[in-house]
């Protein structure tokens, strides 16, 4: 229950880098996972080809804890690949770590994996019973066993031919010994930008990433695009068929971070526009807006903004959380306290307070922290979510709750309200979040991936729909 | 240089929490040790008594990493103690971690302490020549010698004859198999808080600690006091001659959490009183206040309430931070980001931004955060510390440079707002900084330990008076 | 140098063993591999299936450190498999350590293997041209690759089908859901026993492991066999063309453990009758017997019994080596001296001493030993080995020097005995090894693989021929 | 039950080596340490000075595993003492390695200790009544106590002064950073001896430690003698009153390397000497003589020899012993068969056996030999020891069973016979025993410490009077 991911947020997906021509690449991807390490903290690798030989190194835990020092002496190369891993597919093992490698018949190949694919059971089942041995239990090895098996004559042709198979939302970062392949699903669901220091090239999923390797962002790899990077420069193709650009809006919502920019757009300035957006549709009397640390921070702003009521700290959040779990005693009032966020007395105590957070997701922890904050003396609780209800689950990468334990797919706002216990209950509406983008919302041809909110999906769903129960899925690999 | 600790701030010092009389002492210890986790992230230790035997555990890393799962198993017992380490004094090694703890001929003594004392080495040489081996090299071991070597008869008035020995800033929580025992430097410059829950006494060093326990706030622990804690219930003794009350400002400042309460005030609500005062002695003509997160933030806030600007996150502070270093790269702007401070360009670029931190120390972390905040486009930069210039050492456990180190000790505004390269640079006074607390300023009898901003000591400087250079200080001490 | 393996020894093999049917089959495993620990001391590992899940664990080091306590809980099931390995092939590396393990379109499939192919990177280069990607360096894959690949229905049908194209020395063990395979290269180089507990079926490389584990010995698997044992029974096969069975002398006379028992001989009586054969074609005149400890006791003994000579400890073997190494000093005598092997001066001082060894590979720890015999005050050294001379590299499993490093097949017996510096050299006839063991030498039809002393090897050696050089050979799998 | 000590075995006692003025101390101390790993496995740790700052390491396990490589850069200097524990006195705990080390006074001092005090739990509850705070259980530690509250001048004589306080068996070696001290107990009965490397000096427990140093034996350390070694050279002290010289028997018998000279004696020839004495006093018709291996060895031959009937390894030893327990299965034949231990069926079956042994401790071990024996075909077995009946505990060092559980003690020699299940049984005489080291015996003055046949201890035993349970021994020191 403590100590653990909010389990009322949509979680991280992951982070991948690349980097091809620096002499210092391995430390510019560490640089770089280490700029996204809000995507996936479980575990972290990074890969390099120093013109000999391939390196790499697969670690559990945090960038920083793991790639520091003589980084360039362990992991020597120019070019070089990196992932950090939050878990949406296969169990935490060393070999389910990315970037995965294999030789191949043309030499080395590595690649990283950020989303997930909505065929992968599928195309996994008809490789292994044409005699392919998988060792991990990740989505994204299937890629390398079609390259494998592709009869195209070079690698190139090879990548190309294996991704025009798959289907999801997917942005894979892959590495030979003279290559640097990007590449992004057509819908352009997951991110995917480009950049450049000096001569050398970067890849990376945000923007934020880009700064602190100190490279100039150049442009964003276009829904669908493949580029493959050599000594000669970047080519770019388009294997897929053509079909409606959707990129997904949580990367606006929740996972991008805030001084990262997407399709043009300040992460920081779309949530507070949001936060101006939820102040029109959903006002409330209150003497205090109280953001739910971090992610609920900027809308908070931008309805204290927008409404004129102060915005203060009420809930403290602690980030010394380790990976071992402290149980929680019996003692009564503890039972609703987290060891995560804290209640700022001062603040709260007498207050009408309205409570900003980016989303409900199961609404567990929303639930709790309501009462936190009501133990803590205020006088009102008004609940805000800077996003739409979720009444649908992801298949693209998220990793949320099924549908059963959404609580937006199975109550009214009423009893949503009631489940909360707070004074007033507001979701951001769908054009209002389109808004607060600067987008005008069209049903009909949305101009992005809304699925959790409309089930309006942009692919679709052959592992989901061929109905296989997840306890099928479970792959035995050992160790 | 980068991923350390912010060698700008006045490091933290140490958390101590006792337990008596609850059957998962041990688990409430550790709830109360993860509270006051920003006191100390280097290492953290819980000793208990079980009815016959003590037991103990000592780890690096924080207390989440160590302390999980079977805890009333490993450490179980109704009386228990814990120590959040930042290292003051000794270096990093287990038996350097607290509770220590010894076989006295009364039976076993465990002891933690916050702070630092003032006569140590002479107290330490003089009971090394009278035979006395150390085991450890820490302050804290001179008093289980100087309990050990009592000729008074109880343990009890052993310790009160040893702690009237000693001199400095401390906060003591000792334990024997029948006793918790709780005492307080005569100036209070160290703080200490009792809280119950139930019949179960608790002592912390911050409210925050009984908050997370689920305990209730009974009272500070007085400057001088000594409570000393059985089934009978609690004694309280006062060993020491009378002195001037006068806790450290550093409380207020940087050191306790937001949500705490020290000595009946809300520390959040004091900073953002800082800011208040801070934005009518140093106004200026700006489109936008900027914390230097997370210790800015408050007084961030309280700035622009009392000025009408609008506060942005125009820095994104990263909480992923590893114990190993990634070593900066060579290229040119690299060099001045850091991993853990990243600009926010949309709320920066094109502004004139004022900053807020709590304190400047050495000014270096500063310096870059102001290249960094330029760099992203600010027009101007107005920097504003929340505290007076620091121009003296402490002594009494906060690790600050050397005095020949601190920026306010050696140059004058002028020259700091040239070398932070700043527009404006401004410090709160120190009246100023006593109106926040709601005191008034009497520089002949200041109601707190304000050395650090004035020059006036609360205590003798035995070790330091004797002049002892750091390296005759060094012990030898193996493994 | 020191506290290395013995670089003058044919280096060990590696151990495997099988159970079939038995409630504490990990348990029996480990026992088994216990007994076979000086078989391969590098690694060990063991897969089970529990009926419904396989379980598999594979650890660096020794068996004894590694599978104790709840063993079958951590590895339940009554089927299992396990090895101990000794790298002939593969680097250091845990997903080079077997059983490996696979999951087939057929269901889990795991397999662990003792010896050497001859056609493993011809077979590895044409499956990866097909698209398969292998996970480890280690030789053992191939098969698991070619039974993946197999069109064949049933997994006996393609294990069959698979192992009829390797070539080499090996013997496997294989385990599915339902089944556990026995398999021997049809030379019979590679030793490979079947027992029986009650009902239960146990495989092993030799008869001591069924001696500890309790088990009756039934009888070897024949050269060429393959057995298949599921609830039914055990079912034999002989999927390959009939050719010479010529098993490995080198299980007489350095790999099998002394109180194994191999084609129906003893070992120890094997070698001690080496000893006698010694004293007959190469007597001496001297006063004492003396073993390079412990290979060379049971020789020594056989000498001593039919010279009459005395048989003392005159060398005394360590048996604490650890992991690491303590480099050589530079003081004048130490040079000679082994962390491994010391002298016992009582016995040597003085007197003419016959040293008895089981084999001389390079030489240099001879020479060694030589040395520190001459230092300890041996008035003359006579040195007689047990084997002939070897003059010819191994291809199936065991891992000698290359050729040009073999002492005997670059140099004369003189030239060997002066590069020793002994009195008198003498090596045991390949008709007296034959004769040892009792049977008939012809050097058409040899009943033995004796090709390290002969250059007649059994079988042809395609990846050797295809001429490679081994650094061709280095794959660059990583981690 | 098995892979754990015999405990059919007197415990090894610990080894202790110290160097005096070589560049390459530490490595040497390490190579005299692995020479000496058999008096103690558990845990090893060196202690060096540099002309500057004392270094050192303690390490659970091997020598070889722990000081490797790069053993002069890590521990420099050119004075250094070292220690491998096999413990005899206190719980399993980094702090409970040796050397210990305290900062005096006077400066460092470090401590390593072979042997037992008489004293130490009368010593220690003194000091600690007076005020001395332990910091390991070991009653090693006292001796420190001791020397720091010395009121002498000079650390010479503040050791003088302490170690007449102490009584038992013990070898010490002490070093400051201008002196190597040596110290043998007045009795005589822990080991020392001295021995040089040009000019450099070296001490300890046996000769074999020498002769892998590459050092020449001077002589032994005499009991009751104190040498200091300073760049003047050696300095002798006798600081105890006169008293009988009575090394410990069981050095011969048990604890010392067959390669070591003690009292000028080769140990290899004293045991073969033993069992010359055994087939003198207790002949029997057998077919064959066979050691339990690697103790009765020696003894095994020279009974041989005596008697004419062949030697043989009818039993196997593996060396292969992990750290972790295989929990036995229940197999019926199973239970009696040792992890260490295996028959050797050919020199056995239909065989009328002599088993020899060097001593019967509890007999557990002894019994399950005995049954593998007859298990593997046996038809007779006649069991030997090479050392008469134990039938006291020792106290000075030896860890031993309590006088309860030494079958010796509770048992007639035919009881024990039925115990064993052997057709029969014979021990050494006492005189025997003599006879072997060529001394002659006499009850009223015997020349060495033969209390555990006899019950004439050498010294008083005044812990074990004050008849102090174990269980108040305890002491709670934790981690």
């Amino acid at each position: 229950m403590l100590f653990d991911h909010d389990d009322d947020k949509p979680r991280e997906e992951c982070g991948v880098v690349g980097v091809f021509g620096h002499p210092q690449a391995s430390l510019l991807v560490a640089l770089g996972l280490h700029a996204l390490q809000h995507r996936g903290q479980e575990a972290c690798g990074i890969t390099t080809f120093d013109g000999e030989k391939f390196h790499g190194e697969r670690h559990m835990g945090l960038v920083g804890e793991n790639f520091g020092g003589d980084l360039t002496e362990r992991l020597p190369g120019k070019t070089g690949i990196g992932h950090n891993r939050y878990s949406t597919q296969g169990k935490p093992a060393i070999r389910n770590i990315q970037p995965i490698y294999a030789d191949l018949d043309s030499g080395g190949f590595a690649i990283a994996h950020n989303g997930n694919l909505t065929n992968a059971r599928a195309l996994r089942k008809k490789l292994v019973s044409r005699g392919s041995i998988f060792q991990s239990t990740m989505d994204t090895e299937v890629i390398l066993h079609l390259l494998a098996r592709s009869d195209q004559d070079t690698v190139s042709d090879r990548f190309l031919d294996a991704i025009r198979q798959i289907e999801g939302g997917f942005s894979f970062i892959g590495m030979t010994n003279k290559k640097l392949i990007g590449a992004r699903d057509p819908s352009g669901l997951r991110p995917l930008v480009l950049g450049q220091i000096n001569d050398a090239f970067v890849l990376a999923s945000e923007t934020c990433a880009l700064d602190l390797m100190g490279a100039d962002f150049v442009r964003e790899i276009d829904p669908g695009e493949v580029v493959i990077i050599t000594s000669e420069g970047m080519q770019s193709y388009n294997p897929f068929p053509s079909r409606p650009v959707r990129p997904c809006l949580f990367e606006y919502v929740y996972f991008a971070r805030p001084d990262s920019v997407v399709q043009g757009r300040s992460v920081y300035e779309v949530r507070r526009k949001m936060g101006h957006q939820l102040a029109i549709e959903h006002p409330a009397d209150i003497d205090v807006v109280v953001p739910v640390p971090d992610s609920g921070v900027p809308a908070a702003i931008g309805f204290s903004e927008h409404s004129g009521v102060p915005f203060q700290l009420g809930i403290i959040r602690s980030h010394y959380v380790g990976r071992t779990f402290i149980q929680p005693t019996q003692t009564g009032r503890q039972k609703a306290v987290s060891r995560k966020h804290s209640p700022n007395r001062a603040v709260l105590e007498g207050k009408r307070v309205l409570l900003v957070d980016d989303s409900i997701v199961r609404g567990n922890t929303s639930r709790k922290i309501v009462q936190m904050v009501r133990d803590a003396g205020a006088k009102e609780i008004h609940f805000r979510s800077a996003s739409p209800p979720i009444t649908h689950q992801d298949f693209y990468g998220i990793d949320m709750a099924d549908r059963t334990e959404l609580l937006a797919a199975n109550n009214t706002t009423e009893e949503m309200r009631e489940y909360l216990k707070v004074e007033s209950l507001g979701f951001l509406s769908v054009p209002g979040l389109y808004r607060a983008i600067g987008v005008d919302y069209d049903a009909e041809t949305p101009a992005f991936a809304d699925h959790c909110f409309t089930g309006d999906y942009p692919t679709r769903l052959i592992d989901h729909d061929q109905n296989e129960s997840s306890k099928e899925r479970q792959l035995s690999l050992l160790d």
